[in-house]
């Protein structure tokens, strides 16, 4: 019954909001994906965060970009909390979105994570719900160690293959 | 009966709000002052919005630091022309208020004036109210000419005076 | 026979204030374009602001970029609202442009929208040209309607569809 | 038994990090406090973190300026959910801080807040904790309810006071 | 009878600007200053900068600070090399003047120095000067020969006093 | 037998460079270009300034990216007035190159041009030799006045065309 | 015996840190490549610098992008050198990498190179290693004489042939 | 007979300097400290480089604010491994020391340490004189393990006192 709820500004977010996706079914973690923004429809947004509770959300993932108000007003109308993914714009490569999420008022925090960082944001979500979830906070732990074994395979790898074999290889995949 | 309302996020930020009080006050233009802020009342912020019209506000001017989104939350619920002043932060210096409010998405548009500019806010919508009204117009005309005026007298001045004694007289003032 | 003046420094800032123009057309509002530097034909772009209110202009929109002087020079000779729109460059991504607008000093502002925001820009002229106008601001009141119901369709369709049908549709568009 | 773990680099970071303590003393949620050098004493860094879940620990705040790496440190050697505080700096402001602990690669999250925010990092653990904690969220409800109605009693009193008064009686106190 | 125009926006850059008289004064080069804002009496300094050749100024410099258009505004009204101050602001230290100033579009160049850098703009004036008049050359030559000595000189009297020593004699200055 | 010197630290600046190259033989200004690195040949960099004056220089320009010494090198070792053209870098734009460029110490000032700006740099160097040479100043005077109706021609042509059709023949030439 | 210790963050820094390679090869200096997240596999990261000493590394190159903690954590955990590379990313260009890397605390140096400066710390490990390695000092010494050649050559070469046939015989190769 | 040499740009960054200087001598290694602009004195600057070998230097430390070339004036003009420090400027808080210093091109690096980071200059010359030099390795690995124990003395202090008293204390002193 528990679950996440992700929230976008626009659908030009999807294609980064995804990897969020992605990362809780690997998790098998519960989530709701909606597209509603702050600014056109302000009302819509409120009742969304108001009624996140009531729907059986932990946590909730919003992205948004430029004046990203999106993850603020969210935090402004729930207790739960707000995981913020500032996304990559034209012309000031995410660092108006970083800056809109991340410098909130005492109050009301965001939790913010790296430009277009909607993948960590999922892994954070997790995390928060693994408070109180110790199968999940298991499955954490074997995420991590099968990321911890990646890094050594690849190294491995480059030692047998040598730098110019293993980009050759890396390029052709 | 028309009215300029004046709206900031905190009263840390009336020292600089105080300014377009000051210069509305010069043009004989009605305004109210509120601190509403979109993260602690949120509520209390859209309302504010969607009653500005009936209560007779033309232009509002919004006020807010560091991720500012009072102005981009009062905009997207009212279509009133809405004016954002960027407060001065302790740590970014008004750059988070600045990237905040100017970078609106498409739709829902935010004048935005200088970081801490909350005169030039008020001059702008002097000149917004002034399309429709002659009056006013005319009254701004007349400040454009002071404000001209006393360059050209402050110019006068240093030629009378030399760089030395203007300086000093500038300093005992 | 009110109008808006739409100008920019090149003819290089075209396909973005273009939008500008787009906008206003679907709001029946008559306007203007003009290209006129304020560095190669300074006299000409006075004489354009001077002449503003005489020519019916109620609002101007100035588009400009790198040392983005053209909105503050307009607004230094006419006492019409200006908005500005900081064009994106090739080396400072619009940062310089957005400086040059929006950090205007006291007594001279200039309404400063988002980097590329010629749209916006537009629909702040629409706001203020409404403040008088109940016709435009009503159908001021139906764009927003619309923009709103247009998110919300995209929502609908992403809950119809899933994720990946949706981008899959998305990028065939 | 559960308990908040807050640690920072330097006991220079300690009267920022002071207001975490504070507001998790408001919540009557228990914290311990550590100064612990990601760069001075890795090992006891690491084994901070690793112990963390047996000593109870459900969240850990990381606080830290300049190149900052003790919340990623951290983050890289446990699964609980770990909130970084970017400290103000000298000469960069605390952007280096910033970029340091909001920019973790995919793997390892950290729930970066505002720059000196340390009072949000602790609400943000709040929040966190009270996802499966009733008591704490609803402790959480009524200091959101006080927060607001913080607010609209000091909009009543400008209002009362008028904004001359207002400003000398707020500098008195 | 060949001179120097130092023009400025507003009284308030004079401490800085006053440094490129005093540089003048030290070469024997003739040198009229002025107060006069682009933005607020535009047809002034449109004027000025016309009328310069004929008052035998051969080179402007101008100093302006946040949105500085005086520079640009001067080299579009003249053919003489126009030297710009970008002045230091409250909120973005300078740099909203110097984007202003440097980034000027093709065809209009604006010879820029560093932000405050007063004194320097005065030396390329005399630079600038000193192609066509050998005396001022060699004058600056012998400037330039001063400055050396005098660093060598302090490095000398380092050597002879050790660093503490130095720099309590400094303090004491 | 007067020259310009146009100097670049590296053979990938030509492409930028060339621009001031074909700016003065339009004005029919000799000049010499050279590739001579302040990293590299430190030693010829200096000596080429050095006999700069002796050759026939009036100005120099030279052209650096990144941590750009070219141009306060060159001003160290010459009397004449120094032009700086910040290069356009991969990682930083430019910045790292106006920032070494613009912000030169107190005796050495270079006059400095926006990112990529050569055709600006040799157009200031024609201001500076036009000083004392009514002839340059002619040319200069004339070529200002081209560039003038080169903008109104524009003007006119879009008036005549409309934006659709004028952006549909610019995109074909 | 001796050499330097080359490790990165990821494998998609290789492409960068080749060059680190290349140049230790072009020096016949010994090197060790290995790919190591300090925080993906953190204890095996604080293994590799505590162990570098008895592998005979000297000096040891870590790369790293984002929120760049490696060369941090390397230098934390031995006595070495560290130099640092910071990795230009997709969204902040590397400021976030650099600010990671340089700005690290009293106590704990890293020496730093530019963006994506891979060939400079290679560069930098071998004048390290020089320092008590006179052959190794002697192959620098013709190293900077070959690159102070190749740079007049190609002046000599742009003289020759103009700068038209040079950029395109440029083009070319 | 080994020696760091320390310059520095102008005796105002003595006072930052200092610091390098005092970690050298409790390392008991010979320095010695000059005062050499790299643009006011720019043949000494270079003679100074190269002779730096013949007086026994192994490691030159460069301190430089602004336009900070002096680090790689130095480092052109020698094979010696070269350390710059970024010196904090009045406008942009030494981001225009910075980039000066790090973005040196391939051939030529400089190892650049943090803003005002001489300490730290001096602790890396020291790790790097101690690739070949046993005790003064044996020396550094004691002075880390100090740092070590002092940090975890401040926290065990932190846990007797408890916070507010730990603050009291540490403002007494």
């Amino acid at each position: 019954m528990s679950m996440v709820g992700i929230i976008m500004g626009s659908d030009s977010d999807l294609p980064v909001m995804k990897e969020a996706c992605q990362v809780l079914e690997q998790f098998g973690v519960k989530y709701e994906v909606t597209i509603c923004s702050a600014h056109r429809v302000p009302s819509e947004t409120s009742r969304y965060a108001r009624e996140a509770i009531d729907k059986g959300m932990e946590v909730i993932i919003a992205g948004a970009g430029g004046a990203a108000h999106l993850p603020g007003v969210i935090a402004a109308n729930t207790v739960l909390p707000v995981i913020g993914v500032p996304i990559k714009t034209a012309s000031l490569s995410g660092l108006d979105s970083l800056y809109s999420i991340v410098q909130m008022p005492r109050g009301i925090p965001v939790a913010t994570v790296a430009i277009d960082g909607a993948a960590n944001a999922a892994l954070l979500a997790v995390q928060i719900m693994a408070v109180a979830d110790n199968d999940l906070r298991h499955k954490f732990t074997t995420y991590k160690g099968e990321m911890a074994r990646n890094v050594m395979a690849k190294n491995s790898r480059l030692q047998e293959l040598g730098i110019g074999e293993y980009l050759k290889l890396k390029q052709e995949q």
